[in-house]
């Protein structure tokens, strides 16, 4: 049984001094019960994506909260789901599969984080439970500690050079803050020059050898919900909706540092978008508008691989040839991705969801790429050990 | 499409100071796996129920680490689901809707928690996040404060004295610790006496008037596990299975002490029982062995009224006319339940189903209850927001 989004709802992404965790879950879930036209009687199951409301905000057991947003959800089954920073499409893959399962009809899917109650130092140590805890974060790795195993993973593979990574990782990064000036709701409104996204100064100081501010998503408050229900019933309530045709979900080990697994290439995340599109009959050729995880620039260029953009170890090119830039073959990250628009860790599934939703159906929250029929996410958790990637596609 | 039971595994449940949260998620995962007769490569996803690896133990994004049971399971979707003392049962029901779906046939369901990792105040803190903490946990109340509310409602709501109250108490208490005696892996293997119990004493302190400790379950470590495959399937691969035949979630405010819902009966847990005994047309009288939510005595009495075994108020009835012991109509924690066996919290809700598949096959951990053939489970989270209820039956 196919799943179709009929609502979405997207919260404004930054260090959001007014709201708390609970009025981001209440917002977004009415901003999307509203988009949809329904009530809470009309939903049948609430899911909740949200990586640390104990680390945070001292909140776990969120999911029955969302009965304040209506109380027409009373008795329903509320369930938070965690996986780290995938946390939100592990919530709209668990949604899908009730639908799919026939055991309900619509579904609420909210993701949501509230990270800036806490310093800086906080944020850190709450994200390295992410990690491995007893090899990775109890000795000291951060998350950019984290993806730098794959900036110098990747630099020892292919005999990339430091020049050559920063080179392209400051491409990547001018791409982010260019994009995101465009959407209203992003974090940051502030353009990069590529001259200082390469170099390490005082305003762009190493975070992670190799890997620099500029290299570095941000840390967020925000929000953003859909409704889910089967696609017969969304044609029924609207002209045109968009099909989720396939999510793949691929696990890897834990942790980087113990070397089970590659530190040149998302391994798999790659295995995930392949499957993914091959559920659907698709080659990457087809997609015309992708929402990726660029936790790190690093990522993101290891994403062009694991997407088939470009070859192993040659990422590069897919700035090179313009392809994901805005009126690119494929455009990536037109919201400005996690380095600009934001990083609710918990949030950013469903907001990749809404993103390319709204994408399809010519609504974009910024830059549009127009015409735009099939799309595509990937989030990914931790350093690469939850890995979901789906398709997108506008029906009538 | 229904669902069965292939495969079990209980840890010991207590203070298991060789064991780490990810020593007791692998050997439950291996556990059930040997049971099923199956390895990493015959699952198609993992499950796993934790309440707060974060605060206990540093540890988020815990499902990956389910990998490392077996290799076989890399690249398959691993979930984290969390809902407070519920997160098992919710495990449960995410793989079953995940067959369900279609979307796979086997799954690895795996509840853990480590508590023991911090000191008693530690966890009080820790396990006050599954209350609304802004009102309640920051406020604070504790859990036993929270479950007192009840306790305080019931004398209030039906003029029960404090002496009938210790009276009722005191004989949940005794059953639940004389039931473990014959449980190998229970935590407590300590009889009390219903003097003992019913008093306030040096050894039996109040710990939230009026709860005692005889009242309140234990802080444990523990793990248990099951492989959940379609009934078609399972039925080729051994001569008796369990089907899980129905389960029902209901979720209910988040917040006790705010007065949205009852403080003298569990009115979502009732609507879940009633809810998935009607799903399969059977009433309580067709039940024949039960595990709930003892996570204190006065919850066990109002589960009596939820399940329909005493009228309201009058829960005591449940213990007087035998029903809820070892050989009557539906004996109720044969295994000790929370306040005996333990109650790790994000185990909990597998442990139940664990047990009760091993009650149907005949091959119980403990009490057998003689020839039962259908078995129910009631797993609670929170002070009663979130409400899960399994009815399993034996099957050919």
């Amino acid at each position: 049984m196919s799943v179709s989004i009929v609502g979405t709802y997207h919260s404004k992404v930054g260090r959001l001094k007014e709201e708390t965790l609970y009025s981001l879950l209440v917002e977004a879930g009415k901003g999307a019960l509203e988009d949809a036209n329904l009530t809470g009687k009309d939903i049948d199951a609430v899911y909740v994506g949200n990586y640390s409301g104990g680390g945070f905000n001292h909140q776990e057991h969120l999911a029955p909260y969302a009965i304040e947003i209506d109380e027409g959800l009373r008795f329903k089954p509320c369930i938070r789901v965690e996986n780290a920073c995938a946390s939100g499409s592990t919530a709209v893959e668990e949604a899908m599969m009730a639908i799919q399962a026939g055991k309900i009809k619509t579904a609420l899917v909210i993701g949501v984080e509230k990270m800036t109650s806490l310093n800086t130092k906080g944020v850190t140590d709450v994200l390295a439970m992410a990690s491995y805890y007893p090899v990775e974060g109890s000795k000291g790795y951060t998350f950019p500690g984290l993806y730098a195993e794959y900036a110098k993973g990747y630099m020892k593979k292919y005999g990339y050079s430091i020049e050559e990574l920063y080179d392209t990782l400051a491409h990547i990064s001018v791409k982010a803050h260019k994009n995101a000036m465009s959407n209203p709701l992003a974090q940051m409104h502030v353009e990069y020059t590529h001259e200082a996204a390469k170099s390490v100064h005082d305003k762009n100081p190493m975070i992670a050898d190799p890997l620099k501010l500029s290299d570095c998503s941000l840390i967020s408050d925000g929000a953003a919900a859909l409704v889910l229900t089967t696609t017969e019933n969304a044609k029924a309530m609207k002209d045109e909706v968009v099909e989720i045709q396939s999510l793949v979900h691929a696990s890897d080990h834990l942790s980087i540092v113990e070397g089970k697994r590659s530190n040149y290439e998302l391994t798999a995340a790659k295995y995930a978008v392949k499957k993914a599109l091959e559920e659907v009959n698709l080659t990457i050729d087809d997609i015309d508008v992708a929402e990726v995880h660029d936790c790190f620039t690093i990522t993101e260029l290891l994403i062009y691989e694991a997407l088939g953009l470009a070859p192993d170890g040659k990422g590069r090119e897919a700035l090179d040839n313009g392809i994901v830039y805005p009126g690119g073959k494929l455009p990536v990250n037109l919201s400005g991705g996690l380095k600009a628009k934001g990083h609710p860790v918990g949030a950013t599934g469903a907001s990749m969801h809404v993103l390319i939703a709204r994408q399809l159906l010519g609504n974009a929250i910024g830059l549009q790429a127009e015409g735009a029929e099939i799309g595509l996410t990937l989030n990914i958790g931790g350093s690469g050990a939850t890995n979901i990637a789906s398709i997108l596609k506008r029906i009538k």
